[in-house]
């Protein structure tokens, strides 16, 4: 196989998070997140926020979903996300395990809108249905689309008119502030999300989510949370170490984190023109660092050979979409040599 | 401060697993734990097993042990451990979250004892009460003590009398195996017990629990509920690597799981000998890595200044348990220090 | 108010059932289900079902669906229903709330078919999602319509292949099995399910659901849950008294049970008639004890003034889906006063 | 069999209540406990209480403890009771089952007392242990025994300094209440519980339990949950028909449900005066209606002949404490013929 395009989470880390964990590796520290590194990490961020509220890190992304949105609803209470949200779809009912429904609408262009939720709220009016309290979007979405700052300023005012906690989930939120035409700063975040989450994993970490919750009080207890859902790390500095560094200035003098989402969007950009030339189709615009394009299916079956990439599904009988992730680690020469072997292999079964 | 004996994960991790995890880093792999080196660190656990398991790498403690007791029992079935249990006393309730009771009775220098079970079961006999159906324990155990082989076939006769698992929480296993007068291995527990873990993160890993089903039916879909409690790492090769890297000799030539538990245990024995010599008496007579001395609370005030320990709880008015843990990093040097200004404190209070 | 087709829950019990009760009264019996009319209605209800089975007599429907979905399934397992589901619709993420998600298909006339479970389950595949475990459906349907026996057998079928459980709700089962066209016994119904429900609430009967496990050994331990859930009634043979009498011939010679679904289903047929006589339209064909016809949006408030009855939504700007439920109780006056009085107000309407 | 003193709902219900159940047989009212008799006899316990409460309407003990508890909790959150506490001994984990833990301190006579809770509470510190947030009680508690108003009132203390919710199930209310030597008034319990229950099922109705918010703020949402968890009751009048019921005088002008209470404490004295008349030592000085006697072994087998009675425990390898339960229905003579028969075996067997 030439390089996998299957995943930001097929390496290990990012060189300089690397070399902190080995520089600090004999150090002791108090474990469970209370240690000089986790403070150092949390103050980063709040910088980054300017303003006050309650940072948490976490080891994965279901976990930290499943936390989140388990530690602020009451038990009859349930989440309202689009069809593809990733907690709907690929977490294997977490949320659901900890005894909430999700409700779900239509997406478009991968993103849940007010026009929609209010649709959806009509319909839940009493006590014989459970009570939709919290919306879940994902940015970037589950299909590469960015949130614009005015689309997430509609769904808070929304919020605010109806009582919903507004939850996003950041897992691949580096390279969304990143995205082109994106302005959302985490600046924004703070003050249009009740809680949010900016992912590690995704964007060159070992692993690591941080959750910020804007409004400390959504945070009451959090910790007892954590450590019931088994989401306390003993060696909890390791997150508070890579955090410090993803937050702190890389090569460019810009904060490491943007360096990892503007990288691996450059890369992504780079696919996506190189597929546009040849005329390939995408199920949508995509500005991040996952896109979407739509293979016939015998070119699929040639490329496969050589790359390794998800497979969405069927958009028809001869073609079906295909993900292509570019990670912090995606070297421009596999975009090139990818687009190469696609021209090539298109030349030959003479599209 | 010159020494934190707090306990065993205030330090990174073992060189020979940092060395591994360097030497990897910019590899690509695919996610979730199939990757090649978490088949070969399976591969190697089972054949120190000598037989057939179903083996499952997972991050913490807490998140291991939820899993494996809601994956095994039935809504109304219910955990027996001693009242000094882990998942009883310091889980945050862990369990019963995911909906199960904790019977809990008397421990005896620890563990949990057949007999003392037996009178427990007597009085579950019908459905207006929970159906004990796991009987968890711990090994090395929350006191230090270790079980005998004896004791655990004990333990499973009993479990096979009356329809129980036996469950053994190896958070501090590597201790255990390798403490003086144990003659239990990894194949023992493959026979004995239903499931039980082989704690990483206590034994020089970053992170990790390795979780092993002896039946492998009884690990039937549990690949889906570790997803769902958000327990199942993105770059779970670093789960790999790290179990290899512990599967794989060491220095001596025994593997380095074993190496770090016999060095722990070593500065635990010099640590033991010290504190006897200086007519210390102790919890109970531990042969692992955490030691439980009682101090006079001057003499505990005076150590406090230079030491850190956990306060394990007042034994009378005028003397407190403590408790001392050597970690995989652990010094001679900060044993002998630590004795000596024992020393010197008791004469300066003049014991 | 004239008279109430809101539901078949609006009055008290058959008077046979009241009767009984009067009887009983007085007498001493054990509690919790284990006295001998429970027991005797529990043999009743075997004879019907000419085969063995487990029988279990539970409070209410929500309660019922609950109990008998958490006891079936594990964890990561999920049901599948149509997106009318009770249990998705209006039970307030009952299911959910015992850890469990739903996922849904669109019905065909209110029913669930393999054809489309099939579609769903390919996407189920791996244990990043839920497991489908369960297949719900609730006879009669949501909006009226019946189950034939061919179509039970499709989807039991499609749960032999795909190792699914079939669940049927009968919270409507007497009305569901005397609709005319249908052929369908209890005895095909303990063939067929794996799981179901007769409603005694909405058949006469103070409260009261009798669940039926078709396996015996899918009920193991079932008696701890409904302990557990809250649903083991303290004078339990008030349960026993009325499935006894229902289960027992009426004033025609046929079961009491019978009798009542078959009374329910004229009164609503001489509804539908008079309706269809009058141009009314429908939302479904129903043969059962529920009505939805369509009505203009000035009709519908003109009745409502002698009338109460559900409003199930807008149909288009103008027209108004309904439902009338006729109960045991329900006499052939109201309907044809109904009738009567909404032909006038068609005149007066001008329609 | 003579009698069955096993338990206070071994017969139907009180004959007043069956009268209204009759006289209202036919009446059409809405369903789910929003009907007028719901309204009236909420009003008409309010008017008892002297002052606001949200007052809800459920069909059994073990349902009302679990929904009032897991609505009042957050997740880490526990209830704390005494090892007698009927939700953690009978109930079958059904506490638990929604995710929160019960921890225990030993009884004195039955009760919980301030001075154990504020024990038990010092050890819960930190977010590594579950949070005491919910002290359970139980009037007349599970061996007999009635709290004194100043008791209440130290528990009702210690939970505002310490933030805990105080919740009474008052199962056996009405015999607690009427207890000689209690001076408990339910406008009491309202101002000193935030939660409570009225018992129904052991005090003369078919079932029911009457769950009292002493602070309308506690039950928001409430109804919500009682759907959730499968406590609403469809023909909901029941319950209001009932407890509107034991809330009007009976034929002493007293209220019916003290009526009940008393009577039920009369039948239990002459026990209990009878058997000390006999030299029958008991396990606790019990004023309400169930009498804990300790019988000797060949006894107890001469008495199991003709009168079915709860076998609580062997006291000593030739003693066993037995429960004798007075219901609304126990006959003076049946006490009279007990007491009789007991001193001719006692006599035959030469004590």
């Amino acid at each position: 196989m030439k390089y996998s395009f299957k995943n930001d989470y097929s390496e290990g880390c990012h060189e300089k998070i690397l070399q902190v964990l080995v520089r600090t590796n004999g150090e002791q520290t108090v474990g469970y997140g209370e240690d000089p590194y986790c403070r150092q990490a949390r103050e980063a961020i709040r910088q980054e926020l300017k303003g006050p509220a309650e940072i948490y890190f976490l080891t994965g992304g279901t976990q930290t979903n499943l936390l989140a949105i388990s530690a602020l609803l009451r038990p009859h209470e349930c989440a309202v996300g689009t069809e593809l949200a990733h907690i709907h779809t690929h977490e294997t009912g977490a949320v659901e395990a900890t005894g909430h429904k999700i409700l779900t609408v239509l997406p478009e262009h991968g993103k849940l809108t007010p026009r929609r939720v209010e649709t959806l709220l009509q319909g839940y009016t009493d006590h014989h249905m459970v009570k939709p309290r919290l919306l879940y979007i994902s940015n970037a979405t589950e299909v590469g689309t960015v949130y614009t700052k005015e689309e997430i300023q509609a769904l808070r005012e929304l919020c605010d008119r109806r009582d919903l906690y507004l939850f996003l989930d950041g897992a691949r939120l580096s390279s969304a502030l990143c995205a082109e035409g994106s302005c959302v700063t985490l600046e924004d975040l703070r003050n249009l999300c009740h809680v949010f989450t900016i992912g590690g994993t995704k964007s060159g970490a070992l692993f690591g989510e941080a959750l910020v919750f804007s409004e400390p009080e959504l945070a009451r207890d959090f910790a007892y949370m954590v450590k019931q859902k088994g989401a306390l790390l003993a060696k909890g500095r390791l997150l508070g170490l890579q955090f410090l560094t993803l937050f702190q200035p890389g090569d460019t003098g810009e904060k490491l984190l943007y360096e990892i989402g503007r990288q691996e969007n450059q890369r992504a950009m780079a696919l996506r023109k190189g597929l546009e030339e040849l005329g390939i189709p995408f199920l949508e615009e995509s500005p991040s660092n996952q896109q979407f394009p739509i293979l016939e299916n015998a070119l699929l079956q040639a490329m496969e050979k050589d790359y390794a990439f998800e497979t969405m599904g069927a958009v028809d009988e001869s073609h079906t979409c295909i993900r292509l992730v570019c990670s912090f680690m995606t070297p421009a020469s596999a975009v090139e040599e990818f687009l190469q072997d696609l021209r090539r292999k298109m030349e030959a079964l003479s599209f």
